[in-house]
C-alpha cells in the first residue's frame, strides 16, 4: 500500500511539474482511468483536481468511504451535483487557467460548468496527456504479463470443449470461468466467440450459432488481472478447411507476423500498420477493415494506435496489439492478436497462446 | 425480424415527425443506445442522422457487415475517422440546423466538427430526448420481466453456495454461472457481492474477502436478456445478526415498501425518494449516501432518477428501481432494491425475490 501510495504520488508530482508548461494554475480531470492511474480510486465516477500545491478528489455519496480508503493522502469532497461540485471547487481553489480533457467533457456539462463560473478559461489539455499511460513501468508490466498468462491459458483450456453442437455462448461462459478460476478480477471486454459466419463480424457477439464442421472459431479474448488488461485473438479451425480458409489463414499468419517482427523502439506506428497491410495486397486489402492494433493498459483500447492515420511513434515500454484479420461477409473470418511489450531494438510478445494454425477434430 | 423493423421504423418515425418541433432539419445522434433503440444496431460505435425524408448510418469498418444485417433499411456508409464522416454526411444531406446531444458529444468532437463545417447550426436536443426510451411498450415489459426472473433465479440458487470461508469472488463467478446458465446473454453490470465491512460500500467489487459469520452480505445483481436490464439487490445475513443490523435492515426494508407503495402514475419522483428518505430519520438519514431509484431498460440507469433534486414525474409503462441502503464505513451496509414497473394507479414488481430478512446459517 505504501509502494502504491507513492506510485500515484509520484505519478501526480510529474503532472504538477508541468503545469506551467501547459500555461494551467490547475487541472480538471475527468477521465476515470487517468483518476485511476493518477490516485488509485477504482469508482465509476468523479473528478480529480491538480493543482501545483494541493489536490482534491471530488466524489458522489456512493464512494465517499471508498474514496478515503483508496486514496488516504488526497482530500475527498463530496457532491450531490458533479458539475456544482467542480464548479465550487474551482471557485475554492482559485483557479483562473483550468486545464481540462476536452475529449472528456460533454458539450452539456462545458456549458453549464461555464454558467457557473465568471472570467475563468478552460484550456484543453487532451494531447498534452495522450500519453500519460503509454509507458509502462516494471509493475504493471508484471501486471500485465499475468493477465496475458491467464487469458492464454484459459483459451487453451478451451480447446478440448470446442466439439460439433456446441454453442458460441457456451464456449464465452466456459473460457470465462477458466479465466476467473485462473486468478482473473474480471474480463476486459465481452468475450467474442463467433464460428462460421458469424466470423467474418469482427465485433461478433457470442449467440445460439453451433459449431459445426468447416468453421473457423474466431476468439478474441481479454481479462483484467489487478486493473491491468490482456487482449488475444485466436481463430481456431474446426474439421478440415478449404484451400482458400487456408490461405486466408496464413496469410494473416504472415501479416502478424511481418508486423511483430518490425516491432521496436522509434518506428512510426502506421509503419507496422503498413507491415501488416502490404501483406494482403489486392487480394484480400479490402476485407482487412481495422486498424492493425492499439496500446493496452488499464484500458483495453488506449494509446498509441497502430493505423495508416495514426501519427505515433512507438517506444520502449510501450505495450500495444497486432491484431490483422481478413472477413469474407456471410462465410468467415480469421483474426490473429497478439499483446507486445516494445523494447529498444526488439519486442517481447505477452500473451502465450502459439499462432500456427490449430485445426480442432 | 419484420416487427422488430416495423417497431425501429415507427419509432423513427416519431422522431422525424418531432424534428420541426425542435427547430431543426436533421438530427445527428450519438448515444449508442439510443441508435440501438431506433435502428436496432448493436455495435459499440458509430452515429445515426435523422432526417425529414432520409436516414443515415455511420459505422467504422469493424461494423460494414453488422449493419447491413442488422439494419437492412437504413443505408449505412463507412468512415475511416468518424469526425470526418459526420461532417461530410451533414454537407451531403444539406442539414443547416442540427439537433444533437450535447450530453454525448464532447467538446473535442465538437470543435473539431465545427471547423470542418460552414454556417451550420447546433442544437442541443438532449432534454427533448430524455424520456425517449422511458415508456417501456409490451415486448419490451415481457423482456424486462423475463431478465428479472433470471437474476432472481440466480441469487436464490446462490443462497445455497454461500458458506463460510467462500470468498466474495467466487460467490460471484458462481451467480454469473447461474444467470447465464439460466438464459441471461450478459451482465447489466459487474455483480457487487460485498460482505462485513465491505458491504458498507455502496459500489463495492467482489474481492478475496471469505464470508464469516456475523456478516451482511450485500448482492446487486442485473442480466441483460435480448438487451433488456434486470436490477435488484438482496442483503443476506450469515448468522446471527446483532440487535443494530436487524433494526437497520428492518428500517431499511419499510423505506424500500413506502417507497414501493407509493408508486403510481402522475407523482413526482422526488416524492418516492422522499417516501423512502423520510423513514431513515435522524438516526439513519446521514448514512444513506445516494438516491432511491432509477429507470431501467436498454441501460441499467436511464430516465427517471429518483432523487430530492429530480425534476421527472412517474408516469405509467416507465420502468424504475427502488433501492435504498443504509452504510455503516467499516462496520457494514444493507440495500433492498427491486425493478418495478409504473402502472396508472398502482405498480408490478417485476424482480422475484422476497424481501424478508434472510438468514443463512
Amino acid at each position: 500500500m505504501q509502494a502504491e501510495n507513492n506510485l500515484y504520488q509520484q505519478r501526480i508530482s510529474d503532472i504538477q511539474r508541468k503545469l506551467s508548461d501547459f500555461k494551467i494554475n490547475g487541472l480538471v480531470l475527468l477521465n476515470i482511468i487517468n483518476i485511476k492511474y493518477l490516485s488509485g480510486f477504482t469508482g465509476s465516477d468523479g473528478a480529480l483536481i491538480i493543482c501545483p500545491d494541493r489536490l482534491c478528489l471530488l466524489v458522489d455519496g456512493r464512494y465517499t468511504t471508498q474514496a478515503a480508503l483508496e486514496v488516504p493522502n488526497i482530500p475527498a469532497i463530496e457532491y450531490k451535483n458533479k458539475i456544482e461540485g467542480i464548479g465550487q471547487a474551482i471557485k475554492d481553489l482559485g483557479l483562473k487557467h483550468i486545464g481540462f480533457e476536452a475529449a472528456c467533457m460533454s458539450v452539456d456539462m462545458y456549458n453549464q460548468l461555464i454558467k457557473l463560473l465568471d472570467d475563468e478559461v478552460f484550456i484543453n489539455v487532451s494531447e498534452d496527456l495522450r500519453y500519460l499511460r503509454a509507458f509502462k513501468n516494471q509493475t504493471e508490466i508484471a501486471l500485465m504479463k499475468k493477465a496475458a498468462i491467464i487469458s492464454s491459458a484459459a483459451i487453451s483450456a478451451l480447446i478440448s470443449d470446442i466439439k460439433t453442437g456446441c454453442t458460441e455462448r457456451e464456449l464465452a461462459l466456459q473460457l470465462e470461468i477458466y479465466a476467473r478460476r485462473g486468478g482473473a478480477d474480471q474480463l476486459a471486454f465481452e468475450a467474442i466467440v463467433a464460428a462460421g459466419e458469424n466470423s467474418a463480424l469482427p465485433h461478433a457477439k457470442p449467440t445460439d450459432r453451433k459449431i459445426k464442421k468447416g468453421d473457423f472459431i474466431v476468439i478474441d479474448f481479454g481479462v483484467k488481472y489487478k486493473g491491468y488488461c490482456s487482449d488475444e485473438t485466436c481463430t481456431f479451425a474446426f474439421g478440415e478447411l478449404t484451400d482458400q480458409q487456408k490461405n486466408a489463414y496464413q496469410t494473416v499468419k504472415q501479416a502478424h507476423d511481418d508486423a511483430i517482427a518490425a516491432i521496436r523502439a522509434d518506428i512510426a506506428a502506421s509503419d507496422i500498420d503498413n507491415c501488416a497491410r502490404s501483406v494482403f495486397g489486392e487480394k484480400y486489402g479490402h476485407y482487412f477493415t481495422h486498424g492493425t492494433g492499439h496500446g493496452v493498459g488499464l484500458e483495453v483500447h488506449e494509446a498509441p494506435r497502430l493505423a495508416p492515420d495514426s501519427k505515433d511513434v512507438l517506444e520502449e515500454k510501450m505495450v500495444v496489439t497486432v491484431e490483422p484479420g481478413i472477413y469474407i461477409p456471410g462465410l468467415w473470418g480469421v483474426r490473429i492478436e497478439d499483446t507486445i511489450l516494445v523494447k529498444e531494438n526488439s519486442c517481447e510478445i505477452f500473451t502465450k497462446m502459439d499462432k500456427d494454425l490449430i485445426i480442432i477434430n
